[in-house]
Formats: C-alpha cells, sequence, structure tokens
C-alpha cells in the first residue's frame, strides 16, 4: 500500500512537473495562452487515475531479474502519467461530443472557455469560441501524452521493449477513437439497425471504447515496457479485458443511477445524452412495447426534466436490467480472477491486481 | 525537377500505404469505421504539399559526407509524409472551428458526417453528428502524424538527429496549436485590445499559427533528420520565418479576394469567418471612421451576402492596404533569399529553396 501510494504521488509529480515545463512554453508564445496552460493543469489535479494504476502494476507483475533501477522507474511513471495525459484530451474532447456541462465536478473545457468569452465581454459566438478553444486544447494535450510517453520510452535500456510498449499504446489510441465514434454513431444509427442485432452492438463499443482501453492496454503498455513475454502478455490480457468490459458495465449503470454528488454527473446523464449502453438494450428487451416507446421517445433528449428521468430510470430499474448487468458484473470479474491462478506474474501485483478488478468493478464514481 | 517529381511522388506512395495500414486496422474494429477509412485516405489525395517539400529540401540542403542509404531516404520520407498527415488532422479540426463548407474543392470533413448522418436517416442532432466524427478523424490523424514520424526516425542510424528532429515536431505542434488559439481569440477579443495593438497581435498569430509551422518547422524537422549543425540551422531559420510570413501574407489575400475555382473554397470566406489578419489591420487603419464601422460590423457575419462581401473587398482594396501587403510579401521573399547568399548549404537545395520562396509567396490557390 505504501508502495502504490508513493508510485501515484509520483506520477502526480510528473504531471506537474510536465505541464510545467509545457505552460512555460505556452507562456513564451503569448501571455493569453494562460487558459490553456491553467486547463491543462487543473485537469490533471483530480481524476481516479486508473489507467495509471493498471499501467503501473502491468510493469510490476513481471518478475525482475534485476532490482528497479532509476531509469526504469522514471520510465515507467512517466508512461503511466502520458496515459493519463490521453485520458484528459480524450475527456475533452468527449465532452464537447457529449454536450457535457460537468466534468470530475467542475465546468468542462467547453463550458470553460465560454465562461471566458462571456466574462471578458468578447464578440461573435460564445458556444463556438467554447467548442473551438475545447478543441484545440485537447489536441495540444493529445501531442503532450506523446511527448512524455517518449520521455519515459527513453530512460529503457531495451530498444525492443520501448518499441512494444510504444506500439500497444498506438493500437490502443486508434481503438479508443474508433470506438468513441461507433459509440456517437449508435446513438443516431440504432433507429436503422434490427432490433436483435442492437445487444451486439453495444457489446462492441464497449470493447473498443473501454475495456480494451482503460484496462487491457494500459496493462500492456506497462508490462511492455518491462520487457514481459507473450504468456505474461496473454494473462494480462484475459485478466484485463473482462475487467474493463466490468468496470463499463459499472459506468453505465452510474450513468443513469449514479449520484450526482459522488460521480460529479447530472443525475441520469447517459439518457440526455441517449447512449445506448448494454443496461439500455436489455432492458428494451425485457419492457412492454409502451415503455420501449418511452425509453426510445426519452433518450437522447437533452431537455428531459427530472420526473421523465426518473421515469425513465424507474422503467429500467424495474425491467431487471439492473440484476442482469450486476450479474454480468459478477461473472466478469470473477472470470477475471480466475486468469490470475497459478500465473507467473508476481505476487504482490497478483494481489494488487485482484482489489483494483473488484474495485472498479464496485465504484460510485 | 525529376528528383523533385520522384519524391513528392514516393511521399504519396508511403501517405498511401501507411493509411491503408491504418484503415485495416479501422475496419478489424469494424466495418462501420467505414466513413474514417475513407476520409483519411481521400483528404491526402490533394493538397499542395508544402510542408512535405520543406521538410525533403531541409534534408537536401544538408551537404552529405556519404551518399543516401535507402534508409536514409525511408525516413525523410516518411517525416515529411507525417507532416502531411498532422497538417489534415489541422484541417480537419480548423474546418470545424471556422465553420467551413468546403476545403480543397470538396465537402470539408464535418460536412461529409452530416450527409452520412442524412443519407441514411439517422436519429438525432445533424450538426452534431458532423461535429463529434470530425473531432475523432482529427484525433485518429494526430496519432497516426506521429507513428509515421516514429517509423520514419527509426530508419535513422544516428539517435541524436532522430531526438533533435522529433524535438523540433514537438515544439512546432504545440506552437501551431496555441497560434490557432491565438487566432481564434482574436476573432472575438479584438474588441477589447486598443487600436494600436492591433496590427502587432496580428503578426503575433501569423508567426506562430502559419509562417514557423508552414514554413520553418518543415525545414528543421528535415534538417535535423540529416545531422545539420546550429550554423546551417540557423541560415533555415532566418529563410524560413520570412517565407512562411509571406506565405501567410498571400494567404490572407487570397482569403479575402481568392477566386474560389481556384482556391477551392467560397470567396471572401476570410470575412465571413472574421479573420483579423494583417490585412484587415492595416485596411482599418488607412480608412475612414465610417468605413471602419463597416468593417467591424460585417467581418465575423457568417451571413454576408455576395454583395456585402463585395463591398467590403473594395473598402479593403481602395484603402491601399493590398498595396502594402503586396510590398511586404516582396520584401519577405527578398530578405528570406538574401538569407541563401553563401551559405554552407548544397547548391541544388539552395535553388530549389529560392523557387519555393518565390512560389508559396505568388501562389493563387
Amino acid at each position: 500500500v505504501i508502495l502504490r501510494r508513493t508510485l501515484v504521488d509520483r506520477i502526480q509529480l510528473r504531471l506537474d512537473t510536465f505541464l510545467n515545463e509545457r505552460a512555460s512554453i505556452l507562456a513564451s508564445i503569448s501571455p493569453e495562452t494562460e487558459p490553456l496552460q491553467t486547463l491543462s493543469h487543473n485537469f490533471l489535479q483530480t481524476g481516479k487515475k486508473i489507467r495509471a494504476q493498471f499501467c503501473l502494476w502491468g510493469w510490476l507483475s513481471i518478475p525482475d531479474n534485476n532490482t528497479v533501477t532509476n531509469d526504469q522507474t522514471e520510465a515507467i511513471i512517466s508512461a503511466a502519467a502520458a496515459l493519463e495525459i490521453f485520458h484528459a484530451a480524450a475527456l475533452i474532447h468527449d465532452d464537447i461530443i457529449d454536450n457535457s456541462d460537468t466534468r470530475r465536478g467542475l465546468p468542462s473545457a467547453h463550458r470553460h472557455f465560454e465562461k471566458i468569452h462571456s466574462d471578458a465581454e468578447y464578440n461573435g459566438n460564445v458556444t463556438e469560441f467554447g467548442i473551438s478553444s475545447a478543441i484545440l486544447l485537447g489536441d495540444l494535450m493529445l501531442g503532450w501524452s506523446d511527448e512524455l510517453l517518449d520521455e519515459g520510452l527513453k530512460h529503457l535500456n531495451d530498444h525492443d521493449c520501448a518499441h512494444h510498449a510504444r506500439q500497444e499504446f498506438n493500437l490502443m489510441r486508434t481503438q479508443v477513437t474508433a470506438g468513441q465514434y461507433l459509440d456517437i454513431l449508435e446513438e443516431r444509427a440504432w433507429v436503422t439497425q434490427n432490433e436483435d442485432q442492437l445487444l451486439s452492438r453495444a457489446e462492441r463499443v464497449v470493447i473498443f471504447k473501454s475495456a480494451k482501453y482503460s484496462v487491457e492496454a494500459p496493462l500492456l503498455v506497462g508490462a511492455t515496457m518491462n520487457g514481459a513475454n507473450e504468456h505474461q502478455l496473454a494473462t494480462l490480457r484475459s485478466f484485463g479485458l473482462p475487467v474493463g468490459v466490468a468496470f463499463q458495465l459499472r459506468d453505465d449503470l452510474l450513468g443513469v443511477f449514479g449520484d450526482p454528488q459522488v460521480t460529479g454527473k447530472p443525475s441520469g446523464d447517459d439518457l440526455r445524452q441517449g447512449k445506448r449502453t448494454i443496461l439500455v438494450a436489455l432492458a428494451r428487451k425485457r419492457v412492454s412495447a409502451e415503455e420501449r416507446q418511452e425509453i426510445d421517445a426519452g433518450l437522447g433528449n437533452p431537455s428531459l426534466s427530472v420526473d421523465e428521468i426518473s421515469h425513465l430510470q424507474n422503467i429500467i430499474y424495474t425491467s431487471g436490467a439492473v440484476d442482469v448487468v450486476e450479474k454480468r458484473i459478477e461473472n466478469e470479474v470473477s472470470h477475471a480472477l480466475d486468469k490470475l491462478q497459478k500465473t507467473k506474474l508476481t505476487t504482490h501485483a497478483v494481489e494488487q491486481l485482484r482489489n483494483m478488478a473488484v474495485s472498479v468493478a464496485r465504484r460510485s464514481a
């Protein structure tokens, strides 16, 4: 536990140092880049840093032949921090896409830029300025995530490991972005699809947008950096994917039933956004034709009232879909934990990965 | 000339091969990623590839001690191609930001996605789907530009050169994105600034958004890959920056007076978008108070009529600002060409760089 805390603190320190360096570059261009400096910094002060932790424990799961050098620690800390910057960039763009007002209990980046516009009494369209600025902030941070990963990888003596880790990172980037596209496509395209395809289409989004991205890929980036062999990587994959699915299914439940005080997002946010999740697909199968119509009419309506949200929550809950999802989460986690039996991974990492699997599946935010 | 043509063809080939590989990854995720595959490919089929060419000639300007190996050619071709993918990504996001309907004579990416939505009779908001999808397409391509650069750099034996080139690329990325932010800020913030600051503020945007990005940085990426020394880099910088300024000033003129048939953009596009260019800043200084009011009232109004555009064009033209900008372009180019006198750069590259300087300053599209 001490180790974990220390490493997470070091990730935060690395993020702060790195972002301060980038802020200096921005400041040298113009003091008016200040919002880009502040927002990128503030965004990384909070968040669960789940991806960074899986990356660390991916590394730590591989038995060392030698003691860990300072260079190696520097490498993995930077890589874990890079995943968090990538994630922040993705969330900033995601909040534009989902039209979200809040993130981690604070205004989302585009809303923040809108406020800058209004406060300064600038000319022109406030909304467009918010979106445009947030697109650029996300772009900046996408580039930076890459730079920080490189700074980490150059500390590795083994160039094959560095190359392999880079490939995992690159694949992750393409997969999550394509997964995001499938997600927003499904919000619109489900209406043109066969009923019996909707569940499997929702499953596909979960795999690429979330399961691989949030758990499997970070584990693989960390493990490859430490020279994991194919067998060890296969174990981490077979553990990571079901944990990632459980992670997202919990997210789906929180997106409909989560406590705004805890999640930092409005209640029933996924309903207003029209997310076509596994939860929704399961509920639609289990309700009456009238209720199904109510779901379809309500989902994706950004101006759903509190009462309407509550009514939809009720339909979904009483359908039994929540129980099915809860059971599925349990199964995924148990399936994942099985894969950690009798592995060649380090004992302390296996213990930690078990805890993390349970904790991401049970989280309330 | 044969060399140039061959190398540019090789860049196109490299782009096609690379994007086909990426399309296969996308296809393996889902056939429904097809628009991402097609658009990224189509976008790179056209365009002037100015940045790729400056990158190539940056490399070729450094006298070789040895003959050029296949690995080295592979390296520079990939790096030049990577700059074009980065540029395509930036343009895709730029077109969202500027609300542009067309790019290179075709619908901009977000408009293309809107059409997919309408044609398929999807649910929900068409405009939001267009913007969201184009954000994701740009994000994908930002990541890919990075991967292609890495593929190039790994062909270099000299790791210091590779590292140096990477740093130039990274700095370019941060500078152009910050410059873009200053640009959209200025469209809104100019009204809150002192009159006498407007010209220097416009100059700053030109430097970071365009001059460094379009000419100086590509030259430096190419030259550092070929082991350029500080003296050679200083020469390329002192040549590249004024050429880049001339490039952008020409762009400003084309943005107001360009022929839509040649530019592939609507006439007076910059006026509708409210771009606060050097041209506009100069014109505002030279016109009557009434005309200045007309400029300020019209600029940034997306629904300017053809007559209103034509009226504003007339005010700007008769102000004499166009002549001033034309003279400035000439001076910048001549200043740049002076820097190529008596250099240690290769003779054939110097000749080519001269031609390119003149050609980017005089282009009509």
